[in-house]
């Protein structure tokens, strides 16, 4: 049997209001969502006057930094044409995500979650999802 | 131009927390999500134990309730072979729920958002959804 | 953080080992599929003689057992016109199988994956199922 | 009347063996998926390890391998803008998979199957693909 670590719902929140903080800090509402290890959705926050667009972009931001364990902004760079991972971003029904802003969350190596972060630039998005996960560790204590 | 009524994300919060009380109460971890009155989700909570398969039907609760304004119970019982409205589960897309736990929220007769809840039995996400409402009316003083 | 319980690749072998033991018994090639407690599919095997379309049959049903915690021969007979899960076959993007031959594998009372058998009726199905299981529990010894 | 030559499950496991040596040699634990001639897919393996994005993925390039016939690291380089094969990576409901590590397998200048590996880099899937098919054609005595 293989024991497994993943945010809990507890957690997830503190990721949530470390976005919230660091949007409000730079003006941008955004669209912020937490997955498990396993992408599935724990919360999601909209905030007003986050994008409609970026309801789903979010979800799959977090998504695919929980599950292919990089953040998106990587992806994006390594998703070009004549690159050997260029078509990535139809994968997964569409859920896999190239923009900037998702990230998994890591604690001792391991990913136990994700966060996706959309209504901004692909690099505001990114630097509240980073924020987010940084509040999270100032937080919890957990490390990398 | 058309004045639109819509939940904030602060009283989509609200409604989430009402949903979390009874779902404490009757000890049945659940999946809740708020929509505005466009069917758009503006916050999801999975709780620890809520069920992975309830997150989009949580979310599908919830837009139904918005943009069909009525609870999705209603639709269970309209949408059954041989009655005019049997075929509306698989429109949308597959999102139109007819699976009780989904229900508009309504201000002065209007609809301003939906709430929609998953993981228990049809009748107990029904029950933690009107509780849900319940508690939004008592905290804000926003009547029907 | 919490702590999850999750079927490894070996243990997701023994109940394809299982399905096929039984299979061979009844005479049946079946499609089986074997998937993690978030409903990810571990391992996968179709005899020779399985039916091609239970290949996504049997791969749905394995994440029905697993995410929604119940045998899919329990929500066929919940989801009937006029019941109030009626509904639930079409959500998750059609992915909620409600034909028997899915059910959780679960260890200490805790959901640790699920395994989804196809090609065959669905008592059959069922049958193969349960044969899994019970084969997993007499060669791990671990208890429901 | 056609007489097709098929990939039996007896063969379509040996190619999980060698991939699965494979991934143990070079330290990147895979999801692979081997597919009949017809693109449907007859077993898979998602090793400890293996990434959750990489199911599909993996399907997806025993699919391509097996119908389009070529490798996809070979329409990773055709399918680039400017180029006539560009656009391919969105057909077939997205399930064209144009990143390297899906493989025909073909027997006697035929082919009778498709083998998809995933997790790694592009690169790495391949290097795997190919020494699983190198172990097929090693146990088998099948030439090309």
């Amino acid at each position: 049997m293989l024991q497994i670590q993943r945010l809990s719902n507890e957690e997830a929140a503190i990721l949530l209001e470390g976005a919230r903080r660091k949007s409000l800090e730079i003006g941008v509402p955004m669209c912020t969502a937490v997955t498990d290890e396993s992408g599935h959705l724990i919360q999601f926050d909209r905030m007003d006057g986050g994008k409609v667009s970026s309801i789903s972009i979010a979800i799959d931001k977090a998504f695919t930094g929980a599950v292919a364990r990089k953040g998106t902004h990587v992806y994006n760079q390594l998703c070009v044409p004549g690159k050997g991972t260029f078509g990535i971003h139809i994968t997964n029904g569409g859920h896999f995500s190239i923009i900037g802003g998702g990230l998994p969350v890591t604690v001792g190596g391991v990913v136990v979650g994700g966060i996706g972060v959309s209504s901004g630039t692909s690099d505001e998005d990114l630097v509240v999802a980073e924020a987010a996960v940084a509040y999270f560790r100032e937080r919890t204590g957990l490390a990398e």
